[in-house]
């Protein structure tokens, strides 16, 4: 069950970006599993991957062809991630990688290779090989809900989000889809996303661009805390719209870029935390009055994961004294309790490190029944502040996972 | 469901010790909430407490009373924890220390004070007081089982080991119990410890006994990553036994006492694994191989902590590549994980990096379905080694956790 999200139809298609998919039968019968996007010439294109020591297969095969030449064709495929599978997984991803290459009359090194799915079993080639006929057959601009829905896994809804925007009185497309539900953190998890836009960036600035826009949004995120070896977020910029390159990050119009960008990749991680497995809360967790930034994060992050503060959530039960338990045990050894106020949305519950006076269970439970609930905790020790999000945890989430291979 | 636990009967008494219960209606009526234990005079004893920044009221109080005079009662409610309660807690603590003082004339400092239970809301101080009498005519040696059945609050299982051992042709015992199932981790948790001896331990013997017993079995266990606001575990030491007094922490005798601590506090620890909340498995994870031991301890919480293995142990599903996604981003940045390889209990299932040549599923399903799973992982570049323990995660973790307040 999706907290507050539905299918977005209206995804404008990318100049220089066609997208084709097909049910390859890969692990289940008649399921859209395989996605191909093909990339016009002078594509230029920026990823940032897990930090998982483990990282699967098609990872370490897309960041070597990244490193080699300038990417044509990705290629994403569900059920298996290819990951812990040693050499023979490597080989796998290759020959997938190479039967793109042959479809598209391009060279092995300008295909990229995504995964997502079981860990530790190899997927069957033969199966995704005679699924790329029918992608390509079915290649057009028109087909990122397609795509959305081809890459989904545990996922309950499509994920895409889409904005326009004016620039110099050209109109700039980013448009971007991503799939995860579980095992999603910081720096990436078994998550995958693909953003694309015409806007001329490239160099110093495609690269700004990205990282500037996963800080705000993928890596702000958690649902379980678990990473995974498969994370990905690509940057696809065609330069296909009728402006001069932007080579700096810097200027009105790669601003205007950026905050597009920014829009869109918050979006769709919101999106992720949205269908967090078995959700059925969208928290925001703003940490404020810290030191500094760091700090922030680590109280945040101490909050979004802790079983206890998730389960009171998925209960509605506004058992405060799980908040400030889990600020207590964040590391900050110089905290001072007293000077700790928390809100939940407009509502103080805590003040001065102990309950609020004028606070009452029962508009305590009055917040907590709304299915967006946002947390402000104030640390009373510096101006910095941060903002993350992330969902409840409910039965759902252990049958869901408990069940996921059966 | 308590995994591979039941009452222990045989809690030897501790010459020194008196123990009283009573059911004083502290949140529910008819349930042993109230324990008072009498220590004889020129007792000595050591104790460490919670780490959480956010620490209960009785923390505070018995922390100070340490400090300024050597304990004759200790005095423990469930029900509430008495955190978050601001300067009102202290000062109901205090006149719950008061009352125990006159019960048993000696002064207040004389007495500590230790609660469990929900944060943030004051307790009924006069149906403590009222408790107190009862508890006073109910103080005898042999009450151990009674007193672990009264520091209950989510536990399905009274916690008490004990041990009686030879030094120097002298009998001496050593007996504790403990209450704890959730929010439990290293530095301890919502989780009360007392074990006494009557070993003439003092001075720097009786505290490095302590830290040694606790570093090897409450530092060593996790529930669900969560610490608590109220966290204690006591060592009292009545020297009744007839020995010279231990003050060093060296030589024979005193090696044996800390032998027998060290057990009785592992399997107090255990039993709160075997008995965390909702638990269905008990988990043994060894990591070996590694350059230090925080190295290793920090690959063993990753995996313990990890909700995608927890739920897999649920599911007796052997996901193993739920383990490798875990260790690979425990934060060693430099792992090889080409070396990496991982067994449960005598079943190799992953060499290399990835999965052994002889695994089949069948063999790991086998394996899975055993109540008390070992998980040893080999990280090939060192010789450190440590062990931790913990439990699955299941539906009735998200029950109990969910309905704690309802």
């Amino acid at each position: 069950m999706a907290v507050g999200l539905q299918e977005n139809s209206q995804l404008y298609p990318v100049p220089g970006v066609q997208l084709g998919v097909a049910a390859a039968g890969i692990k289940k019968p008649d399921r859209l599993d395989l996605t191909l996007l093909q990339l016009a010439p002078d594509t230029r294109l920026a990823a940032v991957f897990t930090r998982n020591r483990f990282c699967a297969a098609p990872v370490i095969l897309a960041r070597n062809h990244l490193r080699v030449s300038s990417p044509r064709a990705l290629v994403i495929n569900t059920g298996y991630a290819n990951a812990g599978t040693g050499e023979p997984g490597i080989e796998d991803a290759r020959a997938v990688c190479d039967g793109v290459a042959r479809q598209l009359g391009c060279e092995l090194e300008e295909v990229l290779p995504f995964s997502t799915g079981v860990i530790g079993e190899r997927f069957p080639v033969e199966r995704l090989l005679a699924g790329l006929s029918p992608c390509k057959a079915d290649l057009k601009a028109d087909n990122w809900l397609p795509a959305a829905r081809a890459i989904m896994t545990t996922d309950t809804v499509a994920k895409g989000a889409s904005r326009q925007i004016q620039v110099d009185g050209v109109t700039v497309t980013v448009t971007g889809i991503c799939k995860g539900a579980g095992m999603i953190r910081p720096d990436m998890a078994t998550m995958l996303a693909f953003i694309a836009t015409d806007a001329p960036l490239c160099g110093p600035a495609l690269e700004a661009c990205l990282q500037t826009a996963v800080n705000q949004s993928f890596n702000r995120i958690t649902v379980d805390g678990d990473t995974s070896t498969n994370d990905a977020c690509v940057l696809i910029a065609t330069g296909k719209a009728d402006l001069p390159a932007m080579r700096e990050p810097a200027g009105a119009a790669f601003s205007a870029v950026q905050q597009a960008v920014n829009e869109v990749t918050r979006e769709l991680a919101q999106a992720i935390v949205r269908d967090g497995e078995g959700a059925t809360k969208f928290i925001s967790i703003e940490v404020e009055g810290g030191r500094d930034v760091s700090e922030c994060l680590q109280v945040a992050y101490r909050i979004a994961h802790s079983p206890l503060v998730k389960t009171a959530f998925f209960a509605s039960d506004p058992n405060w004294g799980r908040l400030l338990a889990a600020i207590g045990s964040a590391g900050i050894d110089d905290l001072d309790v007293s000077k700790v106020s928390i809100c939940l949305d407009d509502l103080r519950i805590v003040q001065h490190g102990a309950k609020a006076p004028a606070y009452t269970e029962a508009a305590g439970a009055a917040v907590m029944a709304r299915p967006e609930v946002g947390i402000c905790v104030n640390l009373g020790r510096g101006n910095a502040a941060e903002m993350i999000w992330t969902c409840d945890f409910s039965y759902d989430y252990v049958k869901i996972n408990a069940e996921y291979r059966t």
